[in-house]
């Protein structure tokens, strides 16, 4: 039976290609506070022996994540066969270790809480930085969807002789990915972060690049800092104006202005945003349908 | 060993008198923002082998409950022997039946993950309507503080000539409670709701009654809008100005304007808020206490 697909809060035009995509019916849902702040759920599509996908995307998910795990269990005692979940954004992977003692390694008990309401998750390029795969923290069946093609495709459309950059070592492994789609070449950068907001970046010599358009490329845009920093030194060793290209682009506080001040800034849409240029829909959905195929429900 | 309490985003000095009253140490705990809105947290104090109690205060929990699972969760990886949570207003009892296909009865995925979580559960006067008992839907153990001798006692000490009065017949059990205590007469209205905002109650004759301060009690006042109705109804009918009584006064919206515009408004300091005159530190404390002292820890 068709699949149906529920968006929880989130992008209406996505959400409706990935229906579209996954040749799958829309699901009906209704929701609303109550005076008091909780939130009221109620499922009208007919959802037993169905399977259900929901597409919420989890930025910002301490306010979003209660009602995605009511919509789950709701969906799970009305009958639903499987429930999967795709957010382009999959949040709280880079507390990935406890730095300091007493810390919470958050990204943990986030994966507990969707594991035990989900049966399938997609997500696009998660921060797997001392994770190798989803697989050590979720216990669930998950596939990744990589952004590097969809990146690689843009710049090759967009950008003539493009230099990419990738701002620290953790970018190293699929800013080169990039490249090598884009057929361009690549330089890694060192950084040392001192803070939130507080990050050194170090460049190898660019003299030899003058005539290349710089194009950084990170998978999380959040305060921005490693790319202003990054841009910084761009512009001293004159190079052209530079392009920034997000997997995930978060943006927080004055992220986007001061960015697009001084370069053109490009996002997958992976977090709703004006930079937004790069679809996702097409892969997400075949992620999710490769899963869906993989055992099928009865 | 002593106890820590750790107060997570709720009333510091309803937490202090908490951490007093149950001769217990101040959790040392450093929470912060980062840039993208994800939640940081870290332990300070050394938890390992002791038992530690949360003070968070779920009022508008969809915003709380993922800082709340994550301290829990640290806790108990940082080697923790017992989780409690001391809540004195527990969240999401009103939705306690599917009272439409579809619906989300969200009482029950809300209890499971506080019961994953906790081994302890301590709040005051849940909403127990359909459910006869936390154990229905909660799977840790709990205590429930009742209100009504903090009220009665603040009844007779404030009020001369009570008369006490139920918006509707969920409120009977514990109104005629507050009564006995206070040794005044008591009476319950009928009320017809016809939506979040709108009701309709029926009010007994009330000639007799023209001498007593009418003292509304509730166990949750959101909207205010039984109270609202109530209070209408007792004005025409001649009686002094009211006194309104809320075990959890969440008051939203314009409630508390409307409602301390007709009368005196009293509430419990289960939810914080100007009206907060009756004191819970006590009895939420000696409930703790109790469920700590019942199977001690090695």
């Amino acid at each position: 039976m068709t699949p149906l697909v529920f968006n929880l809060d989130s992008d209406p035009d996505l959400g409706s290609r990935l229906c579209r995509a996954l040749g799958a019916e829309a699901g009906e849902l209704e929701q609303r506070h109550f005076p008091d702040g909780e939130s009221y759920l109620r499922v009208h599509s007919t959802v037993h022996n169905r399977d259900c996908v929901i597409f919420c995307n989890l930025f910002q998910p301490d306010r979003r994540i209660l009602r995605l795990l009511f919509l789950a269990d709701t969906l799970r005692e009305l009958g639903a066969t499987r429930i999967g979940l795709i957010t382009p954004y999959l949040p709280y992977m880079r507390q990935d270790k406890r730095f300091h003692a007493g810390e919470c390694v958050s990204s943990r008990p986030f994966a507990r809480l969707l594991s035990n309401a989900f049966d399938l998750l997609v997500t696009v390029d998660p921060h797997l930085h001392r994770y190798h795969s989803l697989d050590e923290i979720y216990s669930l069946k998950s596939q990744v969807v990589p952004a590097a093609p969809m990146i690689a495709r843009w710049i090759s459309e967009h950008i003539e002789r493009p230099l990419l950059i990738g701002p620290d070592s953790e970018s190293e492994q699929w800013v080169s990915q990039v490249a090598k789609l884009a057929n361009a070449p690549w330089q890694i950068l060192s950084k040392q972060r001192h803070g939130d907001y507080q990050v050194e970046v170090s460049l190898p010599r660019l003299e030899r690049w003058q005539q290349h358009t710089p194009v950084l490329v990170d998978d999380i845009i959040s305060s921005g800092r490693t790319m202003l920093e990054t841009l910084d030194h761009l512009q001293s060793a004159g190079l052209p104006r530079a392009c920034v290209i997000a997997v995930h682009g978060l943006f927080a506080g004055d992220a986007w202005q001061r960015l697009s001040a001084i370069a053109d800034v490009i996002s997958c849409e992976s977090v709703p945003h004006p930079s937004n240029r790069i679809s996702l829909s097409a892969p997400l959905a075949a992620a999710m349908g490769a899963l869906l195929a993989a055992d099928p429900s009865p």
